[in-house]
């Protein structure tokens, strides 16, 4: 069972998320953090000692989503067929929600703070994917696609949709026929 | 033969785009244009009235570009394949030249000033390539895909690359992989 510092802390991350997803990362000061959360200075610093430790913070939650977790799901022997499913759920999810989108503040804290935690997330992201796309190829379920290639598709063009989906209106048909193409690349119509 | 003045406003452009893409939109003053073109204030305001628009012409002259000249091609009987050959040598430098991408700065412009022209140009790229796809599968030359899905992953995988280029160091093998990946997309290995 989470502790109350725990829960705190979750609280805090569920609220600054709303706040670099509104304002980027550079626009945001532990006072606006204070204010959201209506915490004392004090209380904040407790768990967090600047707003780069809560993006940084912020950024493993959202990377260490259930759906996401393939290696998990890959050693526990789950079908490729349902991961894939479960990730294109959790990224139309998350591409039809634009108001949650940290792309600004990515590109910022990225220019601003330290490129290194971008190429990393990057790197990870890559590699979760490619695991998953040669496990699915191993099963026989996917087929045997170029892994870099696909990968890079998925990546950027995910990407593509959380920036722009910020600035110019998105329909869900354009979220739902990229991960519709995603599918038909690994499994086919 | 391109008089005095044209001139000018091409030099202007070329200047501003560096411009732009090393700061974003929202903090390029007139100033800094009159300093990076070596003009006096009433000679850049003789051209454009602010940077507002400058960077729509800039905008404009982006997405003219010969080799995106989709609709003048297909009119003179261009095979779909040369079309296509060309616009993929086209975005792969422009993905390859992350220095001069606007990304950042076409996402302030939307947000600060107006979102509408963001909207009309996806909008028109979205138009351009359609039509180009429609042809390609017309002719024979290209595989019966759903169009729209193919524009949606071409767009958006092109855009996320933009973005990213700039926060990440890029290789250029992720570049090609996407490329290729659109060419097989359309007419195979």
């Amino acid at each position: 069972m989470a502790g109350k510092a725990d829960r705190t802390r979750e609280q805090i991350l569920d609220k600054a998320q709303s706040l670099f997803a509104e304002k980027g990362f550079k626009q945001v000061t532990m006072k606006d953090v204070c204010q959201i959360t209506g915490m004392s200075r004090g209380g904040l610093y407790s768990h967090f000692s600047s707003t780069a430790e809560i993006f940084e913070a912020l950024l493993e939650k959202m990377t260490s989503n259930d759906a996401m977790d393939f290696r998990g799901m890959i050693n526990e022997g789950v079908s490729a067929h349902s991961i894939l499913q479960g990730a294109l759920e959790q990224i139309k999810e998350e591409m039809l929600s634009p108001e949650d989108s940290l792309s600004l503040a990515m590109y910022e804290y990225g220019e601003t703070v330290d490129s290194k935690v971008m190429a990393k997330l990057n790197e990870d992201a890559n590699k979760k994917w490619a695991d998953l796309i040669r496990y699915g190829i191993r099963r026989g379920e996917f087929k045997d696609v170029d892994v870099e290639e696909v990968v890079n598709v998925i990546l950027y063009s995910y990407q593509g949709v959380r920036m722009w989906s910020r600035v110019v209106a998105l329909k869900q048909e354009t979220v739902s026929s990229i991960c519709e193409h995603i599918w038909k690349t690994l499994i086919g119509e």
